[in-house]
């Protein structure tokens, strides 16, 4: 029955009950699982409109996904329903310099927009790890980010208007092609980073901003993850924003040194890379500056000599991910308590937490990441066969997770709630939890919208 | 009975019924008029929750009022109730340098802050015209500006965290201490602009920004105001992104000259003063650029040669809002259709149709504003007694609302909405009107805070 009306909206070939495209949409890249019962490949707003309306109709969860890469089942349907594949929807439908704007479909890929905008001089500054494929709807649900935010900001900044699919079906304009106004609500920032559980974003207005002249990485050495955490704070009060400023401690060049002994980077308790852009003249002011800084806090600072060096840098640290395996194959990564943040003066005490944590459990724990907006990953791998590593895994994850939230921290930076994290939402947000349940439930009666996610329909 | 009890909570002295303090808080600096019956002025956010919880109970408005020096009467009482006035909770609790925020009471004066800034070499980047009298949180409540925010952003950037008073008295944290989060709905974002309608802002953590180590500003003439408007697109397309681009047109030149002959600026049909902002290399690439684009459109190109004369083309744009009553003594500048917004791109017809509009309701115009954003600002002004002057100004306000929102813009990208542009909410907002009521009522059932603003409650 429903099976027909959906297939009325898309044709037959966008719809399937089929056991194998169940399984393939029962997960993404997090530990989350949930079955749905039919998968939907719309191609345009109004069928997403249709779809919703027939989901109301018949209060069944509709729970919109792009390319699943997310780390916490945001796009997982954990109450059953229709998952909405929105990859299709993949027109980059009007670029506008003059308007230093860009018009996208929900389900452009990260990197095709930037390769897109290279040409024109610009980019769209959001840089998540998963670029290769995660989709642009996918990263505005989450407000995601990645290590350019300490000085570009996260997603949120660049949206200026959003259609979105309400769970009524109508379909919005949340905001305007001017890049900026006082008038209304900013129902756009609302739709940014609630995880599909308000609407369901069908179209996207993002600002873009011109490519830097050029930029350098400086690598400094440390003794240890907490004396790195005191240099980030110095440089930054220092008055220069890097546009990255990333760590790495001892067991993640550990990992790294294992994968490809080849890497030129040094042995240290903990390596940040630091990356100034703008013009020459900027980046040469604002390198010098981090080397006076940190001096007599690093044991070593070194600059690279060119773009080429400091791609070759770059390219160290985009093989943590996978690199993480490397310390013992017998275990695997699981993506859990991977991503708190913490007020930039608290980091050197969160790494050490990490750390005692760490030993505490006795799991090994890698931490790296965007240490310049206080964002921290931690990896974490286990031997996925013993129940009694995945307790380990769970109680480390615990525990660091709240720790964030007692140093006035969050438990997510950049990966989103989902339902993996909707658990702590009551401790991180003990007023306002209830003020996301009131807009949840205003927007959204009936909880069709990925409902079990954000904790805002408990 | 209700004084009484107003008394109770913040004591004798700060409650009045007295008929000069009810005329003091009828109005601000916008044509909208509203007799409230109390004037309480909270001292904490304790008080500010049991005045709120009292105003529930007998359902009467709630109105909070900082400077009142706002445009478009978001202080007003305009259905009567309680104002509070905001001013005395102007403490600046907390600067953290290491954490790049402060923590400020409501009433903290704008310029204030900025001051207190300086000295640790880092600023509060909004910077709105009314710097030295408006309220940090009335800025908040407007998502306030100025002319640093094409490339500084508005005030919505910089909340990372506000303490606010529900409709209901409970006090709620929106945000974080993080600089960055991706967990649940942004609170923080709703209650910026919401213009005291979904809650009372008691206190606010604010990003604080290093201080730019140089600024200049160049100062280019052309034919025309259009033309003026062509050269700001070539500037931002061409990957410069200027601190600050704003236009004066020829009656702005003219009103400013004859309020002070001896002003150092040229006579043309338009002017934009340009600012670049950075390290010195950085100052100095961004100014060539800036000059070569607008090569063969500008008539004369002047870079100011050191900060002073920078200084000074500075002060002249201070005292346009002064000298638009010297145009005409027998005349009063009125804030009516004074801030609207546009796509870059739509500039030049915007400028263009201002002016059919000046000609066809037969009164001059002003054109200034933040041009590098797409903000104009017009200044009109008319014989105050004359009921057919009050007239032509209506009609002109209505056709430059109207023309803004045709070519895709907004009736206010600084200001606000207020009770002086509500009724426009619906043209320009025709899908999320809606939405924006359905929130109002989720969070403020009885319809208590600052009603009769913004169009969501009708």
């Amino acid at each position: 029955m429903l099976l027909n009306r959906l297939k009325e909206i898309v044709g037959d070939n966008n719809v399937s009950n089929s056991a194998s495209d169940i399984c393939c949409y029962s997960s993404d890249a997090s530990q989350v699982k949930g079955r749905p019962e039919y998968v939907v490949r719309p191609h345009n707003s109004e069928q997403v409109s249709k779809i919703v309306k027939l989901a109301s109709e018949n209060e069944i969860p509709v729970v919109a996904r792009g390319a699943a890469s997310g780390l916490a089942g945001g796009a997982v349907p954990v109450l059953g329903g229709i998952v909405l594949d929105m990859s299709g929807m993949d027109e980059i439908i009007d670029i506008d310099i003059d308007n230093l704007q860009v018009t996208i479909g929900p389900g452009v890929v990260h990197s095709r927009l930037n390769e897109t905008l290279k040409p024109h001089g610009f980019f769209f500054p959001p840089d998540p790890g998963s670029t290769a494929m995660c989709t642009l709807a996918g990263l505005i649900a989450n407000n995601g980010s990645g290590m350019r935010s300490v000085k570009y900001g996260t997603t949120k900044r660049y949206v200026l208007d959003l259609e979105v699919v309400l769970a009524d079906g109508s379909i919005i304009r949340t905001g305007s092609r001017t890049l900026k106004m006082a008038s209304g609500y900013d129902l756009t920032s609302l739709m940014v980073g609630s995880e599909g559980t308000l609407g369901i974003i069908t179209e996207a207005v993002l600002r873009i901003h011109p490519l830097p002249r050029t930029r350098l990485v400086i690598l400094l050495s440390f003794d240890s993850a907490e004396k790195a955490g005191g240099a980030v704070v110095r440089i930054l009060s220092s008055g220069t924003i890097p546009s990255a400023c990333e760590i790495l401690d001892s067991t993640t060049i550990r990992a790294l040194k294992s994968y490809d002994p080849s890497l030129d980077i040094p042995d240290a308790g903990a390596i940040l890379m630091v990356e100034v852009d703008g013009s020459e003249g900027a980046v040469s002011e604002a390198s010098e500056m981090v080397k006076k800084v940190c001096e007599g806090i690093a044991n070593d600072i070194r600059a690279a000599r060119d773009e080429e060096e400091s791609d070759r840098i770059w390219a160290a640290r985009r093989i943590v991910g996978a690199a993480i395996s490397r310390l013992d194959p017998l275990r695997n990564r699981v993506y859990v308590g991977e991503d708190v943040g913490v007020p930039i003066k608290k980091i050197p005490e969160m790494i050490e937490n990490v750390h005692r944590i760490s030993d505490e459990v006795e799991i090994p724990i890698m931490i790296y990441g965007h240490i310049g907006d206080g964002n921290l990953h931690t990896g974490m791998s286990i031997d996925m066969l013993s129940e009694e590593e995945w307790d380990k895994l769970h109680r480390a994850a615990d525990l660091i997770y709240r720790k964030a939230i007692e140093l006035g921290g969050t438990v997510s930076a950049e990966h989103g709630i989902g339902g993996a994290r909707s658990n702590y939402m009551e401790l991180e947000h003990p007023t306002s939890l209830p003020v996301m349940s009131l807009i949840k439930k205003a927007l959204d009666p009936k909880g069709i919208l990925n409902p079990g996610k954000l904790g805002v329909d408990k």
